[in-house]
């Protein structure tokens, strides 16, 4: 079955980010964003086979649905994708729970029932494959597509088929190894590993901080 | 003023690790446990100018004290030492709030009222300056006495001198670099960080995974 990747939020900086290097991979990309307008732009800017779309249009036959979206974009955005998801489709979680959402810092994270953001989207999408990734690549490393991303992806989820399929389309990003972090639980370790960049770049007033795990 | 590091907990894997770095690098260290002859014992085996006392003994010259015992005697230790600290001490909070304290997993934290162990010990400590530090760096990897250490040192703290001690400490082990990772309350963001690696560690049958920071 060939992927087709759709980027729900896909006219942010994290989501056109991830489109620009999977459509450079030869990816199929649909770009999803709540203003048509907006998605059919960010697509044209990428190029190649990538279309635009309303969320719920982008997602109709996509085998990967990349969600990169603010925590307080979330929910609802969840809600309006989740009935138009193609069978079998797998659902990539990057949400990071900043405490921006209810108008503080950017450098720290809520602690949401769930236990994490990747949870909470597996909650709303009973019996979907959910894999939390992605939290750590750098928008604006992504952005520069003549150079390789010096980050690993840290994937987690509770089904290994969907991890695999997770792994195989990150790692046509140059420079990205990925790593198996376990279970979907183990997803707000991932989120808080996010904040930590986060902080590092304002501190050190840098944009594009990444992670390398060493001994593996 | 000489640096005198006494580590608290000093008997155990993660302590002794870095109390034999330390001796290595030429610095004093006291040995610090519950147990006078296992304190004693563990200063032989280091050698060096490393000598072995009951905690409370340990601390009372030291300029640095490294508190590296697991979160279930976090507290209880440090009411034994806080009326021996010497005055202007640092204290160096390493614990990992892991869920083992309570029974459950060495994967998983638990969220304390404080945000984070070393928060708890601030708190526990009324004026003392307090460091977050040394989470990461793996036990086997710090015994290896030949071997560089292959992992940054993320440190926080609400005291700026404080932290340009502990950097100084911090880098007499070969291969660490110390990374300022903002205040205090930044230390959940750590203790996360050491909970994802040994995470990793169970994951991918490994002992010594550390990480690195890219982009800074």
């Amino acid at each position: 079955m060939q992927t087709i990747v759709a980027v729900v939020g896909g006219t942010g900086a994290e989501g056109s980010g991830l489109a620009a290097r999977f459509a450079q991979a030869g990816v199929r990309v649909r770009i999803g964003s709540r203003s048509v307008e907006k998605a059919h732009e960010a697509a044209r800017s990428i190029g190649g086979q990538t279309t635009g779309h309303a969320n719920p249009d982008a997602v109709a036959d996509a085998t990967i649905v990349i969600l990169t979206v603010p925590l307080s974009a979330q929910v609802e955005t969840l809600k309006t994708i989740r009935g138009s998801l193609a069978p079998g489709a797998i659902v990539v979680d990057a949400t990071v729970p900043l405490e921006v959402a209810i108008g503080g810092r950017v450098s720290r994270i809520l602690t949401l029932w769930d236990g994490s953001a990747a949870q909470q989207a597996a909650r709303l999408l009973p019996g979907v494959p959910v894999v939390a990734a992605f939290h750590a690549l750098s928008a604006e490393a992504l952005a520069k597509l003549d150079h390789a991303i010096d980050c690993d992806a840290l994937i987690c989820g509770d089904s290994a088929e969907a991890k695999a399929a997770v792994k195989q389309l990150a790692e046509t990003i140059p420079g990205v190894r990925v790593i198996d972090a376990g279970p979907l639980d183990n997803a707000r370790l991932l989120e808080s590993a996010a904040a930590l960049l986060i902080s590092l770049n304002l501190r050190h007033k840098v944009k594009d901080s990444g992670l390398r795990i060493t001994g593996l």
